[in-house]
């Protein structure tokens, strides 16, 4: 079995290279090529025409959203969605950051280092994943366009959520998957992502781990009820903390979007995410979750390989 | 690691249902939506205006190719490449057809029942899978599409090969899959497919079985050097011979095509095939393969699955 699992990972990176950068965006036919293979490109200065990339810095946005309330995601070290192991009984956590809403100006001054309460130095990101460009900030999704119209007409949806990220060089994604089909536009500093094929399941080294909250002091709150999360507790920035022994055996993909880059990052990838901020010490971008198809034989086939991924290094761990 | 496979064929058959029938063909965005799921659907009278569907009939052919050489695959019950018991050493090999150049017109008339020897009355099938309309068959090739144009916009490529068929109702062509995108256009007669999807690996029962050919007199030679050959030996219409532990969960799916209906079966779908003549009692059909995309997540993730399938059935049997 691990013959199989290994004959698959080194199979795929022999038929695959790097990422596709192009230069224009695709029409829809070149898009559903990149779907069919689940494979990411890059579009360089693909957003780069939308007023947002033009309008949107501080004064902008300080002026434009004022006191908006925002809900902002607290954590001690710019570490929303991660792992982190509790000092106070000692186990491994999927925690979740604590969510406080602030008004806008706050939250920017916090970001901006003109921290108005001294003693809160917690990391703040505005990264509610919930379709808040068209709520908290819907003053601003004028600046964008509704759709991306390639996708949209290939894959016959429209958006299920147009997310702002809002934060700077202190958070980081950490390495997780989502089942959308993603198409992520930087408009303010820069990002880094690394990207792993959805085939790397038993190189990432997802574990079932109680999930957690942090509280306004920072301190890691267990879930109640708890539920067990699968969490990817390898990271390819320290490939020798925590690997499987499949590992080795990952070809992370890294990525730079600028300002007016645009990605499309397909369902499944694994990707691990952080910013670079602009000279005024931010960094923002907008992105569009399509719903993915579950029919067909993606989906199924991608589910078996990750469960026998968890199945093949949990034996291993029991002998 | 048997209910991973068992999940994976549940959740399969549960997002996905019967096949789609189109009533013209898709544009090419349309096709790699198709392609993209890798699924299967039906033209109903897809290829109806061709003038092969208003001229081919026997006198046509017969005045067309006359004494053409043709390349004609033997066997004794229109078995061509399929799983037998050799009566001589008892052992099953995978066997491929005895094959024999004859005139067009010898051809014809076998196929016919105008046997003009009595002794041989052996199954003929002409189905060489080399582009054979393109050569042997190359005064019918104006009467059919050079190649299907959605697909070969959609997948940026022509055909790999054109196949013609040319049989009658004692050939059945048994469970198997092939590495390409197939369109499949019925002139002739009708044919029954029985579709199951490459989810379905572990169900059809493929077993490593040496390879054979028949001879003139329809014996069984194995080949030397030998090769071992995946070859299903579940038969989705005899369910309950030779079935793995899986293959109940098979839900085999039935696609009748008349003349002048067209097929788009996906990459790796397993497929038999069997024949109705038509009232002048031949069954005549056109292919169209294109190479499938090894690159993504498709081919590497299914050669996985069938990879886990082929190692959970050998363990079993080996407890
Ligand atoms: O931008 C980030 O910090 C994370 C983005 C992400 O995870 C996503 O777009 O799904
Ligand atoms: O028509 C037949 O007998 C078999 C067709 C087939 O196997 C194919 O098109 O790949």
């Amino acid at each position: 079995m691990d013959k199989a699992t290994e004959e698959m990972l080194v199979t795929y990176h022999e038929l695959n290279g790097g990422i596709d950068v192009l230069h224009e965006c695709p029409s829809p036919l070149e898009f559903m090529r990149y779907v069919a293979k689940n494979r990411p490109f890059m579009v360089r200065a693909g957003c780069s025409a939308w007023p947002a990339i033009r309008s949107w810095n501080v004064p902008h946005l300080r002026t434009n959203l004022r006191d908006t309330p925002i809900k902002v995601a607290i954590t001690p070290y710019g570490n929303a969605d991660s792992v982190v192991r509790s000092a106070s009984d000692g186990v491994n956590y999927f925690v979740k950051p604590f969510e406080k809403n602030e008004p806008f100006s706050v939250f920017l001054s916090h970001l901006l280092g003109q921290n108005p309460d001294q003693a809160d130095s917690f990391v703040r990101y505005s990264q509610t994943q919930n379709d808040n460009l068209r709520s908290e900030y819907v003053s601003l999704y004028e600046d964008v366009e509704p759709d991306i119209r390639f996708a949209s007409i290939a894959l016959q949806r429209e958006p299920d959520a147009i997310n702002l990220w809002m934060g700077n060089n202190q958070s980081t994604t950490a390495l997780h998957r989502d089942n959308y089909e993603n198409i992520y536009c930087q408009i303010l500093g820069s990002k880094e992502f690394v990207l792993l094929p959805p085939v790397e399941t038993a190189c990432v080294n997802e574990q079932f781990l109680p999930g957690a909250t942090y509280n306004a002091c920072m301190e890691i709150i267990p879930d109640d009820p708890s539920l067990k999360i699968p969490s990817a507790v390898w990271d390819p920035d320290r490939p020798k903390e925590s690997p499987t022994r499949f590992s080795h055996l990952s070809r992370p993909m890294r990525v730079t979007l600028h300002s007016g880059d645009m990605l499309y990052l397909p369902a499944c990838w694994y990707h691990k995410v952080s910013q670079k901020d602009s000279e005024e010490g931010i960094c923002c971008s907008v992105n569009y979750w399509y719903d993915m198809d579950f029919d067909g034989t993606f989906h199924a086939t991608n589910a078996f390989v990750r469960n026998m991924a968890w199945t093949v290094l949990e034996e291993h761990k029991s002998h």
